[in-house]
C-alpha cells in the first residue's frame, strides 16, 4: 500500500533515528521550562546506545563488548557517585562541626569574662558565615538556594529547570550550606546534600563540566535522558544515605519521594551506591575518631543513638502517642501553609528587587536568630543539677565548650545548668541529641520547651526561602522532638512508670512533624529507625506517621509538592485528575496542530518555528495514489540542529535518494543530543542567508517514525496513564483506524531467548521481502 | 465524518462500558491459564467503581459519599488483612512450636531410658504430622503445595492460575504447613505465610468464599482486577511482616519481589497493613509470655537477636566476608539448578502417577529426614563443656527438652554436649538461634558443621517440590549460617581477635545464601536486619548480598523465576528482550485477526468462539459512505455472558435503537465480572436452540470502545513497554494514520483542580453538540 520511495524513506528514518540516543521528543513549556525527556526512556536504551557506535553495525561481537563496557561503566559510576557524595558529606559535616565547634568554644571562653563581648563575637561569627553563604548563592550559584529537592523531583518527573544540575550549583551548594548551617540558622544540611548527590551524579553522567574544561570523552556514553535520570536517582539516594548515615532510608527516599519512573533493576544499583556511601562515611568517621578532624570526631554525623533508651511500651502509651501524631499533622500542615504564603510573598515583593535585598534579608535573619538563641537563655533561671548517677556518664554541668547535656550558661551557682541553653545555645545536632537522650528525666522544664518550640518554629518559617541552601529535615526534627518531649513529660508525670523515657517521645514527635510536613511514609520511617539505631520503636513510629500524614493530608499537600508548584514546576502526578474521566483525547488537545510535509522549504521551517512554541511537529507525506499518511514526529530541537548545520539543505523539492546507504550520513548522532546543563539552541540564534531560505530539507531521515498514538475518542484518563507511565512528551491523537492489522497479546510478547536466532532470521527475511 | 447512528452507538458503548468494573479485556492463554486482567487497571478505577452504582448517575453528591465509603472500605480491608494474616501467623507458629516442642520433650524424656524407643516415637510423630500435611494437600487443596510465591508473583503479573487464591487453598496452606514444618522437614513456614496473606486478601476482596456461603454483599465492591491486585499485594506484605516480624521488610518484599505494577499510593496502604501485623503479633507475643501458649512463649517467633554480638568490624574481615558472598552465590545458584532439575523430573515422572505416589514420596522424605537428624548425632562423639561463664546465661548441658545451646544427646559423661545434635536434633528456629549465637566460640566443630551442611543441603533439595506447603527462607538461612559459621571459625582462629563473633559470620552466610538463591536485594537486607535486630551489620549484609547476587546471576535466574517458568507461568519481565529491538509490531502479531461486524448473528459468534481461542475480537462497522471503522474490542468473556443470558438477542440484523436511554439496560455491570476464584464460563457450557442461533446481537453497547493502538511499524520494544507498563491484555496494531487531529503534551494534561467546573461544563456542551 505504501509507495516504495516512501517506504524506503521511513526505513531510513528508522535507521537514523535509532542511532540518536535520546531520540524521542522535546517540549518547550510556556513557563520557560525546558527539557528533553524521551519516551524512549522506557525503552531498552542499553541497546539503543549500543547502536550509536559505528562499530556496532560492523559486527555483533564488538557490540556485545561495548555492552559489557557500558554495564561496567554504569556500575563504576554508581561507585563514583557513592564515593563522591560520601566525601562531600564528610567535608560538609567536618567543616560545619569545626566552624560551629570553634564558634561555641570561643564564645564560652569569652563569656567567662564578659557576656557582652561573648554575645558580640557570637553574633559576628554567625553573620560572617551567613553572609559568605548568601554571597555565594546570589553572585555565583543562584540555583543552589533552598533545599533543591523540589527541583530534583521535577527533573525526575521530566521538567528540567535551567541550572539545577550545573557544576557551579554543586560548588555553591557545598560551600553555601557550610556557611548557612555553620552560621546557626534554623535550617539543615540534609536537603542540600541530596541536591549535592544529584549534581555529582549528573556531572558524572555528562562526563564532567564542559564549561570548566573537566569533561573527559570516554565517560560521555550516557547521553540518553533515561541514563541521566537513573544516575540522578542514585545521587539522591546517596545524598540521603550520606546525610543520615541511613543507606536503606536513602534507597527508599529515592523510590518514594523523588522518582517518577522506577524500575526494579535500578533498585539494585541505587542500593549499591548507598552501600558505598555507608562505607565511605564509616571509614572517614573511623579516621576522625583518632582526633584528626578537630571538633568533628566527638560530635559529627547524625546518629542520635537511643538504643539504650526505652525497651518496651504499654498500651496506655498509645493514646499520648496518637496525640503526638495529631499535633505533628497539624503543625506540619501549618508549616507548609505558612512557608507557602511567605515564599509567595517573598517571590513577588522581596526577591525581585535584586540580590542586595536577598543579602540584607539573610543577614537580618541571622541577626535575629543569634539574638534569640543567645538572649533567651540569658533570661532563663538556671536549675540545680540532678543527683548525678556516676554510671550514666552524664556530667552536670558539662565542661564549657564540650558537647553534651546540662549546659552551664549564665548560672550563678556551681552545680546548676540552663535548660534552655542546652537546646538553644547549641548546634542543632547536639540539641537533638539532648532532646532524644534517655535517663535525663525532667532535664527540661515545660516552660523552656514551650518557649523554644514557639521561637524555633517561627525562625524556621522565616528562614525558609532565604537565599541560602536550606534543608527542612533537621529543623523539623528539632520542632517535633520539642513538643514530643513536652508530651513525654506529661506522660511520665501521669503514668509514673520508670520505664518511660522522655527521649522516646521526642523521637516520635520528630517523626510526626516530618510526616505531617513532608508526607513521606516508609522512607521516613526507615530513616528515623536508622538515625536512632533502635528497631524496637518501629511500630510506634509507623503509627505516629500514619496519623500525622493523614491529618496533614486533610489540609494541604506535602512540602515539596507545594514548593514545586509555587516554583512553577509542572509535576505530573501519578493519578489522573477526577474530571479527566469524562473527557476524550480530542478535547484535551490544546492547540491547533502544525504539520510539515516530508520535504519542506527552509523558509517555511523558520517561519513556523518562529510563530509558535510547539515542540514537536507531525510530518505528513503523500502516497502515489494521493492519500496522506503520517510518517512521524519531528522534534523542534532536531529541526534547529538541521538549520544550524545546513549540510542537509538541498536544492530540489523532491525527496533525496531514498535508498539507505546511498547518501552519506552527514550527522553524527551526538549532534542531536542536548547537553544536560545548557538551554540548547533557539531559533533566534540561527542566521540563514536568503539563499539558504530558498532551499529544502528532506525530513524523513531525522524524524521519529513511530510516536505513540491514541484514537480521538479515548478517555483522557487512559491517555494520561499512557503519557505518565511511559514518560512521554508527545502523543498523536488520530482518527479511529479503518482496520486492524493484528492483535498483540501476552503470548506474542513472550519470546524465548532460545528462539533468538530463528526470530531474527525470520524478521530480516520479512524486511527484505517488503 | 462518523455517521450519526454509529456515533450514537459508540456513545452508548462508552456509557455501558464505563459501568463495567473490570471492563477491559480478557485473555485465554493456550497453556490453559486463565486470567481477566484489565488495562483499566491503571485507570482511575476508584471513579469507575463509583460509576457502577446506579445512584451515582442521579447526583454527584451521593457519588462522593460512595467515594468516601469506598476509601473507608479500602482502609478497613487493609486493617482486616493485617489482623487476619497476623492471627494466621500466630496460629501457625503456636501450633508448630507446640507440636515440635511436645515432640522433642517426649523424645528427650524417653531417651533417658531407651534410645531405640525414643527413635521410634520421634520417627512416628514426624511421620504422622507429615502424612496429615500431604493428605490435606493431595485430597483437599492441591494448589497449596509449595511456597506459593511464584504463583502469587504470576497473579500480580497478570496470570491467574486456577485455584491459587481459593478458600480451600488458604485452609490447606495453614494446616498443611503446620504439619510439614512441625514434622521436621527441611522447609520453612515463611513462604506459605505469604501465600496465606494473599489468600486472605483475595477472599476479602471478593467478599468471602462464595462456595462456602461466606460471602457478604456489602463487601463486594472490589470487582476490578486492579483493586484485587492491590489487596493481594497488601496480603503479601502482611505475610512477610508476620513471618519474620519484619514490617518494613514486608513492604519492600512486596515491592521488589512480587508486584509488577507498583503505585506509590499503594505503598502507604501496604505499609499500614504491615504495621497492623506488627501490632497483632506483638500483642499475641505479649499474651503468650505469661505462659498461656504452652511451648510457644519461650521459643516462638523469629527474632534471632544478635544485638548483643559483634559491635564493630575491621577491614581485614572484609575478605572472608567476600568469600562468604561468593560461596553463597555458588551454592544458591546450584540450589536453584538442582531444584529445577528435580522439580522437572518429579513433574514428568513421579507426580503424574497420582496422589498415592505423592503421599508415599512425602512419607519417605520424612522418614529419611527423621533418621538422619536422629541418627547422625548418635554417631558423633560428645565434647566436654567449655568453662562456663555464669554471666552469659548459657547452661551446659542445657536441661533436657528445653531450648538453647549445648544439647546433651547420647553423651556418656556428665558435663558434655553433642554439637551436631545442637543444630540437627532441634527445631529449625532454635538451630538458627544457636548458630547465630554470640559468646559461644568453638561450640561447634568444623566436622559437625560440614556434615550438617552436606546433609541438610541435600535434604532441602530433595524436600523441595514434595506435595506439602514449603518455604525456602528458613532452610536457606540454615544452610547459609552453617557455612557462614564455618568461615567464622577460621577467621577467629586466623585473626585471633576476641571481638570477632562466629554468630556474625553465620548471619552473613545466611544472607549470602538467600541472596544467591532468591536474588532479592533491598528487601532481603532489611529482613535480615529486622530479624536479627542489629542495624550495625547493615553495610556488611549489603556487601555480602551484592556479591552473592552477582555471582548467582552469572549462572541462572532467581529461584522464584525458575519455578514460575517451570510451572508454565508466563511472567512478562520488566525489560523487553534484546531481539525485539529489530522487530515491528506487525511482525509480532501471531495469529490472523478475527473480527466481528457490529451486529452479528449468534450462530457466527458460536462458530468463531469454538474455532479459535482468541480472547478479544475487533468490532468493525461501516459508515454511511461505505468506509470501514474499528469501533472497539469485544472480549470473549463478555460474548459468553451475552450468549448465556440471551436477553440481548434480537431478530433484526440492524443496529438496535441507538439513542442512549431508549432501551432498557438488561445487564447489570456485575454480570460481566468474572469471579476471582473460578474458571468462568466456557463456550461448551452454553446451550442454544436453533432459534437462538438465527438471531442477532448488537455488540455496540458491550464493547470496549477505545483499546490502545499502535501503528504497524512501531518498534516492538516500544509496544512491549506500552503493554507491560500499563498491564494490558490486548493492543490493536493498525495502519499508519492518515492525519493527526491533535498533539497531547504535558501542558494539556496539567488540568488544575480549580478549573474543574468549567472543564466539565465545556465538555458536556461539546457532547451534546455532536
Amino acid at each position: 500500500m505504501l509507495s516504495n520511495h516512501l517506504q524506503n524513506g521511513i526505513e531510513t528514518a528508522k535507521m537514523v533515528w535509532s542511532r540518536i540516543p535520546n531520540a524521542e521528543e522535546g517540549d518547550h513549556e510556556d513557563a520557560g521550562l525546558l527539557r528533553k525527556s524521551d519516551g524512549s526512556s522506557v525503552e531498552s536504551l542499553e541497546y539503543e546506545v549500543v547502536e550509536n557506535h559505528a562499530y556496532w553495525e560492523e559486527q555483533d561481537q564488538r557490540g556485545k563488548l561495548f555492552l559489557v563496557y557500558y554495564v561496567v561503566v554504569k556500575w563504576f559510576f554508581a561507585l563514583l557517585i557513592g564515593i563522591g557524595t560520601g566525601l562531600a558529606a564528610v567535608f560538609i559535616n567536618l567543616s560545619v562541626e569545626n566552624f560551629a565547634g570553634w564558634k561555641f568554644a570561643l564564645t564560652f571562653s569569652i563569656i567567662q569574662k564578659s557576656y557582652v563581648a561573648g554575645f558580640i563575637v557570637y553574633v559576628l561569627i554567625n553573620l560572617v558565615l551567613v553572609l559568605s553563604s548568601v554571597y555565594i548563592i546570589t553572585h555565583f550559584a543562584p540555583a543552589a538556594a533552598g533545599s533543591g529537592i523540589p527541583e530534583i523531583k521535577g527533573y525526575l518527573n521530566g521538567v528540567d529547570i535551567h541550572g539545577v544540575l550545573l557544576f557551579r550549583t554543586l560548588i555553591g551548594k557545598i560551600f553555601g550550606s557550610i556557611g548557612s548551617v555553620g552560621g546557626g540558622l534554623a535550617l539543615g544540611k540534609e536537603g542540600p546534600l541530596v541536591h549535592t548527590g544529584a549534581c555529582i551524579a549528573s556531572l558524572l553522567g555528562q562526563g564532567g563540566s564542559t564549561k570548566y574544561h573537566l569533561s573527559s570523552r570516554w565517560l560521555q556514553i550516557f547521553k540518553s535522558d533515561r541514563d541521566r535520570r537513573d544516575l540522578v536517582t542514585c545521587g539522591c539516594a546517596a545524598g540521603v544515605a550520606a546525610a543520615f548515615r541511613a543507606p536503606v532510608g536513602g534507597v527508599l527516599f529515592a523510590l518514594e519521594e523523588v522518582t517518577s519512573w522506577w524500575r526494579s533493576q535500578l533498585m539494585w544499583r541505587v542500593f549499591f551506591t548507598s552501600a558505598i556511601v555507608a562505607v565511605v562515611v564509616r571509614t572517614a568517621m573511623g579516621w576522625c575518631k583518632s582526633g584528626n578532624c578537630g571538633h568533628f570526631g566527638s560530635g559529627g554525623f547524625i546518629i542520635w543513638d537511643i538504643s539504650g533508651g526505652q525497651e518496651d511500651y504499654s498500651f496506655e502509651e498509645l493514646l499520648p502517642m496518637a496525640v503526638i501524631g495529631v499535633i505533628g499533622g497539624l503543625l506540619g500542615a501549618l508549616f507548609n501553609q505558612l512557608t507557602l504564603y511567605i515564599s509567595y510573598w517573598r517571590r513577588n515583593h522581596l526577591h525581585k528587587k535584586g540580590n542586595r535585598v536577598k543579602i540584607i534579608e539573610a543577614c537580618l535573619v541571622s541577626l535575629i536568630t543569634s539574638i534569640i538563641s543567645f538572649g533567651l537563655p540569658l533570661l532563663r533561671k538556671c536549675s540545680p543539677c540532678p543527683d548525678s548517677d556516676p554510671d550514666s556518664g552524664l556530667e552536670c554541668p558539662r565542661p564549657p565548650g564540650m558537647y553534651g547535656n546540662y549546659v552551664n550558661f549564665y548560672c550563678s551557682k556551681e552545680k546548676e545548668y540552663n535548660d534552655l541553653a542546652t537546646i538553644f545555645f547549641n548546634t542543632q545536632d547536639d540539641a537533638i541529641r539532648n532532646l532524644f537522650s534517655a535517663k535525663t528525666i525532667h532535664e527540661f522544664s515545660a516552660q523552656s520547651l514551650l518557649t523554644f518550640l514557639v521561637m524555633f518554629y517561627t525562625l524556621a518559617v522565616v528562614t525558609f526561602g532565604t537565599a541560602v541552601p536550606a534543608g527542612q529535615f533537621v529543623p523539623g526534627i528539632m520542632i517535633g522532638s520539642t513538643y514530643g518531649r513536652l508530651v513525654g513529660m506529661f506522660v511520665v508525670n501521669f503514668y509514673k512508670k520508670l520505664s518511660i523515657e522522655e527521649g522516646t517521645y521526642a523521637l516520635l514527635g520528630a517523626a510526626s512533624f516530618l510526616g505531617g510536613s513532608m508526607r513521606m511514609t516508609v522512607s521516613l520511617c526507615v530513616i528515623m529507625v536508622e538515625i536512632t539505631n533502635n528497631l524496637k520503636l518501629l511500630p510506634l513510629i509507623m503509627l505516629v506517621l500514619l496519623i500525622s500524614k493523614a491529618v496533614g493530608d486533610a489540609f494541604n499537600e506535602g512540602l515539596y509538592e507545594e514548593q514545586a508548584r509555587l516554583r512553577g514546576i509542572p509535576l505530573l502526578e501519578s493519578k489522573p485528575k477526577y474530571q479527566m474521566r469524562k473527557m476524550t483525547a480530542k478535547e484535551a488537545c490544546g492547540q491547533r496542530v502544525v504539520s510539515f510535509p516530508r520535504v519542506v522549504k527552509v523558509a517555511d521551517i523558520v517561519s513556523i518555528l518562529r510563530s509558535n512554541k510547539h515542540n514537536g511537529f507531525p510530518v505528513i507525506d503523500h502516497t502515489r495514489i494521493g492519500e496522506t499518511l503520517v510518517i512521524g514526529l519531528m522534534p523542534r530541537s532536531h529541526l534547529l540542529v538541521l538549520l544550524q548545520s545546513k549540510v542537509d539543505f538541498q536544492l530540489s523539492p523532491l525527496p533525496s535518494d531514498p535508498r539507505p546507504g546511498s547518501r552519506p550520513i552527514r550527522h553524527t548522532p551526538s549532534e542531536f543530543v542536548k547537553p544536560a546543563s545548557s538551554k540548547g539552541i533557539s531559533i533566534e540564534d540561527i542566521h540563514l542567508s536568503s539563499d539558504d531560505l530558498e532551499m529544502y530539507i528532506d525530513l524523513a531521515p531525522f524524524l521519529n517514525p513511530s510516536p505513540y498514538i491514541v484514537p480521538e475518542d479515548m478517555s483522557l484518563t487512559k491517555v494520561y496513564n499512557l503519557f505518565r507511565q511511559l514518560g512521554l512528551r508527545h502523543i498523536f491523537v488520530v482518527p479511529r483506524p479503518s482496520r486492524v492489522i493484528g492483535l498483540i497479546t501476552r503470548k506474542d510478547l513472550l519470546i524465548e531467548d532460545s528462539e533468538e536466532s530463528d526470530t531474527v532470521e525470520l524478521q530480516s527475511t520479512s524486511i527484505s521481502a517488503s
